[in-house]
């Protein structure tokens, strides 16, 4: 989406150097905009476990030119094959929720096979992960096009107003390669004149909501309040939430969708005050082996100073990292939580929409 | 209760001096403990606005010393009468959804009458902000004695292992004058030797639940986590919230609780998890003039700095504010939410415990 007069993508083959792959480090968002070059495997393991990018798509796509990275590193060493392998599973064991990360690596590793030269390997996975995040961008255009026409049903009921939707941590562009899973459909919706406003949950604790989605929404122009993820409750309580749109890391065959921590006590509120509730997300996100998602998708335990610590910009706009717990207390920082599907009202997939029901859900299946 | 080797209260009269009020100057916490003095009524309306002292029972004891400090200052101005009344609205007015500040304004204004000598005044003044304080100590032990009860209970199911209690904000004794409201339950238990464990809510945006309640329950040696607000419905979805006990800055008669924002959140999870959810509340946070709290209690609506800026301890241990949003991005920031009384399991008082129902609350009734 547009970053003032420029078109980015949070991933991208380096024009000139095929070599090198490049994506925007998520980590000093908003505050710089800083491009990293990976140009090997662990290039890649670091940005998905330091979380230089996140987000299940891109974190997906990354992986993939990751197995392409490692083909390039090992192919002219004796037992190439086997190291391949080696930082293939390095890069599926980097992070566990995300169903995309572990897909992207299991698509690679069927297309390289044995009787394949080193040459043609390369090729095969450099294609192989091009396409695979070309397939993103259309997946993501896809759900923006369905979903658009759910805002816009509300949108008749406005008056003119804006349609308010609320949305929880970054399901934005920042998360897919382009146009985002969530956001999609509002991208689509502010860019066809229809008057939306979108309430952005902060998303502790790494505030993803407050750091990337404000970032992306402000630079594309939509209108957009920032607001602690303790207040949407109050907000739909009080009328001013039209929608809830979120997005998934994993959603089970039966519609339990595991997304970032706190997406559930959002349904909760969506539920209990009539708000429809909306999980966006291509049919890649779908674990086809998990007929129910609640206590079956492992949740993700990340360090502690998480939420120990915060960094922002100082008075001397520099960036700082401050404590802001007391020193001898603990924490315990569980990346995601499980919403259970009877709390959502609806699927916004590339294929189009459903209701979170297995029935309804495996008709986009394999 | 204890801070180190010393037992502490949130407020006190000075000991050589009963013209100075003392409290802790709770923005500092948990990284410094700073005491300052009120010497005016302006003092007081800068430590309730600028939330110097926060918590509903510890405004409404500041006050009343407010009205005292307002007849010391203006005994000897020809229109005494009038400057004092001028300063007991002020106080009042300053902040709006607490039924406590209002309490103990007027009974201030009730106990002051015309007859008075100015000398009188200023003894009666300091005697019912003074008795005011110790009945607020007095109510907050008996909430914890019969709150104790419940965790008792729970605590026979668990063969041992603590009980997990999950809290939002602080309802604490800092929030109080001592034990708390929904930590004194906490604290008695502690003290008897019941196996506790605390689930701390940050509590965005002030965050006092990791920078109050963390700081009170370690300095007292009370078990405790934090957590990020998002993390709690996910905590007992998987079992390891045995209780939630939260405090109230308004109740209304039908058992409405308006509380720190994100409560409501809290009481849908319990609710859709089976987990007990208590609200803890001196009567005097009763108010007996709202027959239903939903739509009726008026909801603070605070800078939206508070959102956009967060303070802690820089890596060279100094307190820095920094911004943690992008630099064009709006916020909006309410203070609180109102939780049904339909998700609340039942309301700990100072004389007694009941269930959130009209019926049951009037019996405490004036």
């Amino acid at each position: 989406m547009r970053v003032g007069d420029k078109h980015f993508q949070s991933i991208w083959v380096n024009e000139n150097d095929s070599r090198i792959i490049q994506v925007i480090d998520q980590r000093a968002l908003p505050f710089q905009l800083i491009i990293k070059d990976l140009h090997t495997p662990d290039d890649v393991i670091y940005a998905i476990s330091e979380m230089v990018v996140r987000g299940a798509p891109l974190i997906g796509v990354t992986a993939a030119f990751g197995v392409y990275l490692a083909v390039m590193k090992f192919k002219d060493s004796r037992n190439a094959d086997n190291l391949i392998q080696e930082a293939a599973i390095t890069i599926k064991e980097t992070r566990p929720t995300a169903v995309n990360l572990a897909m992207a690596v299991d698509l690679q590793l069927k297309a390289i096979q044995c009787g394949q030269s080193m040459d043609e390997k390369l090729k095969i996975s450099f294609d192989t992960a091009f396409r695979f995040m070309h397939e993103e961008i259309l997946a993501s255009k896809n759900i923006g096009l369905y979903g658009k026409n759910i805002i816009e049903e509300i949108a008749k009921t406005k008056n003119g107003s804006p349609v308010n939707i609320l949305t929880h941590c970054n399901a934005g562009w920042l998360a897919t390669v382009d146009f985002g899973t969530a956001t999609a459909p509002i991208y689509l919706a502010h860019d066809s004149d229809i008057p939306v406003h979108v309430w952005v949950d902060e998303t502790r604790p790494r505030n993803q909501g407050a750091r990337l989605t404000a970032w992306e929404l402000g630079k594309h122009g939509v209108s957009h309040t920032i607001i602690v993820d303790n207040a949407g409750g109050h907000l739909m309580q009080i009328g001013k939430v039209d929608i809830v749109i979120v997005g998934s890391d994993r959603t089970a065959l039966n519609g339990d969708t595991a997304n970032k921590i706190g997406t559930y006590l959002k349904a909760l509120a969506a539920h209990d005050n009539d708000v429809p509730f909306y999980v966006a997300l291509p049919v890649s996100s779908i674990d086809w082996t998990l007929e129910k998602g609640l206590n079956n998708i492992p949740i993700e335990e990340r360090s502690e100073d998480e939420i120990h610590f915060i960094d922002g910009l100082s008075s001397h706009n520099k960036l700082e990292q401050i404590r802001i717990t007391p020193e001898n207390s603990k924490a315990v920082n569980y990346g995601f939580d499980v919403t259970p599907a009877k709390f959502i009202s609806g699927i916004i997939t590339d294929k189009g929409i459903c209701k979170a029901n297995t029935q309804e859900i495996k008709k986009w299946g394999p």
